[in-house]
């Protein structure tokens, strides 16, 4: 066991090691080599008996657990979203660990509670949200959840609720929210979590895959003509697959017909470029203001912030406190109900909660705001010069027009674009995935597949935070040679 | 921002303020002194345009947000139940923070997988669990969640889904689940959020709140004679109010008439003494074997882990994935199907997941099975030390059996016993009401109130992992004052 001294000698070897593994990151392949049950053959069936000395333990993490990490900080990983870790993240994680905490409510540790409402409105005010989402408000707020999965999943519950009490008689059977083909995993897991419809609707190639009001008008009144109860929408700012954003400002409209349903956008990915005046309109800021109950954001992933921190807000916290609140009535306080003291546990699924605020003030302040936002700039003038590249080349397609800092491209058979026309699309397919999987199997890249519309494609997501442009052209350059091979090898 | 150079620094730095926070943690005031709205005074309005030096943040958080914290690791803290913090989890969270990836399936990052199989495996084994219930068998496993709410919610989504899958025709307005009027909010959130039934069942002060099979058998016969559909029972082993264990065996018998019934056995707090083979007996290890679908214990309560590391067991993984996997059919592996690779996505709520596992099994390798149980045990030993001062104690009463590291007392208005009997119930409850008060304005102690069956109480927990003899002195020295001055400002 350490003992502080033990502790002090070992703790600076972490932070050394971890030195080592940053500046040694670009030499390790991107993703993990290691085969199915690795782990589990090298390690003792039970624990030991008795205690063992911290070196061999430090030293296995090194020699058995870094080979079967695949490197999310790697300046070569393009694939899912990146996962953000900055050292101020880290040195906040660290100081939060060593006073530990469950933080549930004001008491059982202010600073938890204060530092988690000021972060929140600093985020808010970064990103231009309107101040009726600020806890300085006293009406709206904010609170850090887990994952955009859980912020979702909150919110969903917090609208069914609201619902409920406005319509007590309705069948948990005929309530039904809705999401689009496009909405990451999360609207299907809160359908599942709460056994309840989650209704998908359709989007088109021809609308870049954003939901249109007149998709939503027609399904809220479907669905109500055959006795369903619709509560909810969820909309996306950036989805997963190709960066689609949902028209906010034709489905706000539409939902004016239809006061009872509650807007949710997630913009889990994308939220974070709110941060930058140049990025508002197209990441929707005004209709996110004006028409959104709750809004999702994870600074995780491209925000600077280390997995985990989902910020939520919500225009009336009452709504999320109504669904949520285990205290009995007889226990509610003035400055409970006013937001005088924040009690975080009725905010979110659990009861306890780790001191994650602690990194946003870490991070907002060493980076400042401007930091922040080079940040996103960057990543977003990589992507397009990323996107320059597939543009000027006839070997590749952009898929859809690239968002943000994604990018969805795939090979194409000839250079002649009148004789591709030729090839079926099952043939191109064939290819790309053939082109897909080189790439898969080297160590020194990593990319994610999608299917849009029938099309098997690839997604260049940049955003980690040590992706430079030399990066980027390393990255081209693999995907030609990849790309050349792969056409060679294919006989349509 | 952090270079790598920078980072070395600073993290040096947090390690050295860490070790000079234990240092000194005895000489703090065990809750924090400060008032609502301190941090928001202290703090600007909006994060600084401009990036700020290091130091001055990692001297903010000194300055700032130390005095706003509770110390749950002071060694004179008693209230709620412990939450654990360890030098090894503090080394094995920087590690995690360090790579900071999402590891939502095998391929994400295989380490993260692969560990958290073999140490809920490790863990298992550990306190005894049934060889069903090993991530080996291929049919049952282990996760680890949040909180012991979330493993709770799971287990009721699990529960549900499968109840729903045997009777697709019943309505969810006709589902119902138990749990007790001792059980911890747990219960009532799953039900909030799930918006569903969730049954309080009562349990008797005869019984020492322990949820009898009788009671058990009686709502269940009730409620299906009334249409019901009861899918579940939330059982507890050593619940929060004062440690009360539900009889197990005779809920697993009533429910084998029932069959459709999932039991979840929740023993956040006093699992981990299975790990003692001397705590098997009372911690009902035969019966949670023999009888529960799912079991969770939180190692970050008493478990020498830090916060958050929620341990959930199911003897059919099966029912989590058929409930929550929102991988397509033809997505599906054979891998993945038979547990060849298991895909924690499907296991949570969530889809991201933070790499915990890193911290059981520095944890339990640097402790050793045999460290681990000596923890426990003087814990145990502390609070029966302390239970053994409030019996030699005229003044004093337990109010129920000392359960685990669990006292739960008050204060009598007379040492003459004959003499209290005069005095009713809500004058006693004034009496310790005011006795509590003064305890709680002590900086030097930290207690938790507590009713039970009407008598208001104080409860006494031990478990930080600092706290040692000395401590129970100090605490029962400060008892016997504030209940000395408590009697004499009493008037009845």
């Amino acid at each position: 066991m350490l003992d502080i001294e033990a502790f002090r000698k070992a703790g600076y070897q972490a932070v050394d090691r971890i030195c080592d593994y940053y500046y040694s990151l670009e030499k390790r392949p991107v993703a993990s080599q290691v085969q199915p049950g690795y782990l589990r053959e090298a390690l003792p069936e039970c624990a030991p008996n008795q205690g063992e000395d911290f070196q061999t333990i430090a030293d296995d993490y090194q020699k058995l657990i870094i080979p079967g990490l695949t490197h999310w900080q790697h300046p070569s990983f393009f694939a899912f979203f990146p996962t953000a870790s900055t050292f101020e993240g880290m040195i906040a994680d660290l100081y939060a660990s060593s006073t530990c905490n469950p933080g549930f409510n004001w008491a059982s540790s202010p600073a938890c509670t204060e530092l988690e409402a000021v972060m929140m409105d600093w985020a808010a005010k970064m990103f231009g949200l309107h101040d009726h989402f600020l806890n300085s408000s006293g009406i709206g707020g904010g609170v850090i959840q887990t994952t955009a999965s859980d912020s979702a999943l909150v919110s969903v519950v917090a609208a069914r609720s609201l619902y409920i009490r406005k319509h007590p008689d309705v069948k948990h059977e005929d309530l039904v929210f809705y999401t689009t083909t496009q909405t990451h995993s999360l609207g299907v897991k809160a359908g599942l979590v709460l056994g309840m419809e989650c209704r998908a609707l359709e989007v088109k190639v021809e609308d870049q895959f954003a939901l249109r009001g007149s998709i939503l008008k027609r399904a809220l009144e479907e669905d109500k003509k055959h006795g369903k109860h619709p509560f909810m929408i969820i909309a996306t700012v950036g989805t997963t697959s190709s960066g689609a954003v949902d028209r906010l400002s034709e489905i706000g409209e539409v939902v004016k017909d239809h006061p009872d349903v509650w807007i949710h956008v997630d913009a889990a990915w994308a939220g974070v470029t709110l941060a930058c005046p140049e990025f508002r309109e197209t990441a929707q800021l005004d209709n996110i203001n004006r028409y959104a109950d709750s809004f999702c954001t994870n600074f995780h992933k491209w925000g600077l912030v280390n997995f985990d921190c989902s910020t939520l807000w919500v225009k009336n916290r009452k709504y999320l406190t109504d669904a949520l609140d285990i205290t009995p009535e007889f226990l509610r306080t003035k400055h409970g109900d006013a937001g005088t003291v924040i009690d975080y546990r009725n905010w979110h699924l659990a009861l306890g909660r780790r001191f994650r605020s602690l990194k946003v003030w870490f991070v907002l302040r060493s980076y400042g705001v401007e930091g922040f936002r080079n940040h996103i700039r960057q990543g977003i003038e990589l992507s397009q010069y990323f996107a320059s590249l597939i543009r000027a080349s006839p070997s590749f397609e952009l898929v859809t027009e690239p968002s943000f800092a994604l990018s969805v491209f795939r090979v194409l058979p000839s250079g002649d674009s009148e004789g591709s026309q030729a090839v079926t699309l099952e043939l191109v397919n064939e290819l790309n995935r053939s082109f897909y999987s080189r790439l898969s199997a080297r160590p020194d890249i990593m990319l994610t597949q999608t299917m849009i519309n029938g099309v098997f494609c690839i997604r260049f997501a940049v955003g980690a935070t040590r992706t430079k442009k030399e990066h980027i052209d390393k990255a081209w350059s693999i995907i030609q040679e990849e790309a050349v091979a792969a056409v060679q090898d294919w006989t349509p």
